[in-house]
């Protein structure tokens, strides 16, 4: 590796912190530099100061990096956010101020009407938002942000069936893992011999959040896609995978499920283009046993990048229906912003 | 209890016979006189040839009882039936034929032209049928079936809202329990950390047993209901309760969540008319929490006979939405063959 | 029922309080009249402040009751106690020295040496113990507690063996159930696929306590037994009821299985004598199967008041092992906690 | 790669057979050239006659292979054998004789006199036991054998132990993985919200195994250790990874835990020594932290080749206890057969 760029990760003791530097440790562009947590934190080591739970052991430099303060002066021109929302706002906005490109993947502003909502397979061109954001905000960096955990992945396998027939509706229930709610998270007296059949706002976020994904950005201002979603999201006993029962409808008629993998199998994007580090050979990947995709097995397909999708036949009142499993805090979260920041380099707007 | 009428159990040493057997101990109508099993099974005590699963003593007298084989000539004139599909087909015929009620769980029989499929606050005029039955194929005695383990809890909740609102289509995603399976059945590496995505014919079963249960029996025949339903079935980590995710749409327009709600409430049957002794006092019990209902609280409910309903709201797609959850081996599968048996016993038709 | 005593509940809101408010609920002498827990409940309905989560319904009449502050004046003279340990000190004083019987589950006071730490069929004479308690510490009132959650499970199979054969020393090593650490307690992450091998401070306690508990009262002070016990405490992913597998050292040489197995089964305790209300028939249930005592089936044996034990064996090192299984939050808790009170009442100590 | 031998897999379809594959995909020494199974599978591609669930996709070439009957002439002068135990015998013995390198994970074999139970760490010297048992069966091949699962990881620990401060008696209760048992194995009803403290056949193992592998093989005759082992197993909700709380006693006086600790980490072997493609940099990994090792965080320590051990305490009764984990299809399977054979053929022995 050559010289990389100094990265910082906000949030870095927590679940989706710990993600980002596991998945950055060996990033080809990018080298985590700072880690900033709470108070509790600031100080120590991060060895210390994180109880590393992906595998046995974290990443050996970076347990060495002292844990700076969100008020602390940092050095690193792009900033990588795992920030609990109710502190995004401030620290966030603050980082743009200061002109660092900032990928976040808290919820507070997804929605916002300058701030793009990115899955670089998806809709790359939002990236144009970003003029826009610094003119109106005064910033000399910006806010990108990815999706929701289960929105993703569902969006990864509408985009080419937008395309290619036109989308009109999504039912959608969603088998959801636990690492979604973090560290402690969900209580093991829910989830043993359990499900939970509600996720305080999932269901929200995966219909608008959908919208905007699927929208165009015009003349200055991003355009919904008029496509209605209805979402059931339950909590189930699994560490990571989103599991998602889809039924979609076109605005073409004569769909078949055959038509809709063909679309799924040849769907590629900007990253597949630019050959972007993180992203997945295949953003979508088929399988045709009549029992996948599962979380256990199938979660790590394309190092937890792509979106894995089975089950593909006719449902008699929408169209088609399928299912479908994405790694929640990999290409659900950390890997979303990492990709996401590999899109902007190559695009020549990180500060660097 | 005065005297009660002696049932025979088929497939008695299996989980859902098993079920039969539990429910049958304190009851004031019926009392388990005969077991009946495979080979393996046969002349030796229940208690030595039952690896008896769902609690920490199987019942004292049906312990004592000693294993007959299925060519046996048995006494019981009611004989309710766990076999495997294989096996059912032969077996269950000569028993009607000898004259015996056959209320059966086994899904051979379900869909035949003159055989009843029953849930008695559903379809309890779908009786008729025996007299055709009898009639058609010269039996002396009967059989009448019971639905799926999911398809039953769903249509109880799908009835008071076909009767108020009409009732057009239904897009459902299940989440089931293991004990649907039978045992040994599902394989713990396929259910930790996991979800399989796939559980054979039951996706099928689901429709076509929603429209006979939903239709009517006129002129000698059984009608189907014109209602669409698209299932996707999942298998998920928890031993009892099957939880669902359900979208209606119906023929009526601007159909409210409290107008769904109401109907759940008020919805009572022909058992709660009667008073039959497995009766649920409510057949729906809605719960209020927004996350509820849950397996693990909610499935015995009512001791298992009823369906939990929640979070009624509105699908912007079908109408309204709700998720529902039923404890799968008593009203799903034991407890309903039992609820079947009562009916018929008030209605005269028991050979007794 | 006739005038039942009024009691009261703290901590009743958290996972003990609610086991406390259940099985208080058709006792046949003890009435909940006041609940009483944390800030955040104060002066709402004990429904609305409660999570009930150990069954569909909570009792209908403890839901009416206004949660009380702990500052507030009671009325009751008899207190259940589910405080955390950090609060348990003050709290349980004061009410002792107002005169009220304090049933206590919490660790606080256990070793105390004017406090009795009882299990009514093992030590049932260190209730002599509180009239030096109150002497000691001017209280019209006392404080009794219970064991630790596998303490006493263990100490209860412990103690006929004592008897019979002597003990020297004890080798355990536990698998103890999530429900031991409270909601929200442990987390899923923790419990999904995995096991932890550790429980602050569980070793410690099952040491200490079970000396104290096979100790004697004598001249006004506890004196311990000689009994050497090393543990391994571990959390698995179970809800209720911990398993312990026991090897056992007794001062007597040659004792065998069939010797252990029939101690075991002889024994019985004062609860059984009276006929306390809340007694197990027997206290310690042997299971003859190869592959028992297992959570999911034997837990609720005797409604949870016994210990289940299976696979009495030799132990080649020690003399003789075996496994035991009980329910951790009714015998293992709660449930102790009130057949303890029973004794008292029995004894004409409590305060009515 | 250059070129490697050609190897047989054994019972390739099953759960330890499909880990063989896997392991073997990349080896620098081995290709597997042949996978041999069941009647049901023979003729068929790798691919189809497998239900691979290790991950989501077999390594390609082996897919491609054609699955060979137990009566086939195979070419390759090493066989990996993953064979049930009934069918091991005759099989395996043919093979032998026939000239080839048999490595067995099958217990059938482990424990006759003349055939080395085997880990490269702890007992190389017993290699020497191929020479006797060619000349006394007749054989040009020979068959060596790895320890049972739970056995390998205890007597990986031990050892250092052992030849630091002699080893007189070990008290171990594992709580195991559920993919010991092979597919489809444990049943699911058996492991949700449930442990079962019992294994056929395990405790008696571990007992005997470890016997043999620390013991001596002198004049031509295996020499068992004169070590006591009292086991308990049970198996727990967990996919892979098996823990064991371990007891132990020493012939020398005053050990510590520090001394224990320093033994373990100061472990080396043969295959360390060698630098065998399979051997973990560290046979025994510690970790100092007060909750470790759990199964989903450190069972891929050093590839699953390691064991890791935790807790590390005095035990008042037996001297030093400790907390270990191992992977139980790696290190305790496919992994150990793998590495006997990397010893073999640095030893010269492989027949190639």
């Amino acid at each position: 590796m050559g010289k990389r760029i100094p990265v910082a990760v906000l949030g870095a003791t927590g679940s989706v912190g710990q993600r980002f530097v596991q998945l950055l440790a060996n990033h080809p562009w990018f080298e985590v530099a700072e880690v900033v947590a709470s108070e509790r934190s600031v100080g120590k080591p991060y060895r210390e100061a994180t109880d590393w739970r992906l595998d046995a052991f974290m990443p050996a430099t970076a347990g060495e990096l002292i844990v700076r303060d969100y008020g602390d002066e940092l050095h690193s021109p792009v900033v990588f956010s795992a920030l609990p929302g109710e502190v995004a706002e401030e620290i966030e906005q603050r980082m743009a101020r200061e002109g660092r490109a900032v990928l976040s993947n808290t919820s507070f502003h997804r929605m916002d009407p300058d701030i793009p909502l990115l899955i670089p397979e998806v809709n790359a061109d939002h990236v144009a938002a970003i003029e826009g954001q610094r003119k109106k905000r005064g910033w000399s960096g910006f806010i990108a942000t990815n999706p929701n955990c289960s929105a993703i992945h569902m969006v990864l396998t509408l985009k080419p069936l937008q395309d290619a027939f036109g989308l009109d509706a999504v039912i959608v229930t969603t088998l959801q893992a636990v690492s979604g709610a973090g560290y402690p998270g969900v209580p093991s007296l829910d989830m043993i011999d359990n499900v939970v059949p509600y996720i305080g706002s999932e269901e929200e976020k995966m219909a608008e959040e959908t919208r905007k994904l699927l929208g165009s950005y015009e003349n200055g201002a991003f355009v919904d896609a008029e496509i209605v979603v209805s979402a059931t999201c339950t909590r189930v006993p699994v560490r990571d995978g989103h599991t998602e029962a889809v039924s979609a409808r076109f605005t073409q008629s004569g769909v078949t499920p055959d038509d809709v993998i063909a679309a799924f199998q040849s769907f590629k994007g900007k990253p597949q283009e630019l050959g972007l580090p993180s992203a997945p050979t295949s953003p979508i990947v088929v399988r045709p046993e009549k029992n996948r995709p599962q979380p256990v097995l199938d979660r790590d397909t394309e190092r937890g990048m792509a979106s894995v999708v089975g089950r593909v036949r006719p449902c008699p009142i929408m169209g088609v229906k399928y299912v479908l499993l994405g790694h929640n805090t990999v290409r659900g979260a950390a890997g979303a912003s990492i990709l996401n920041a590999e899109l902007f380099k190559v695009e020549g707007l990180l500060p660097v």
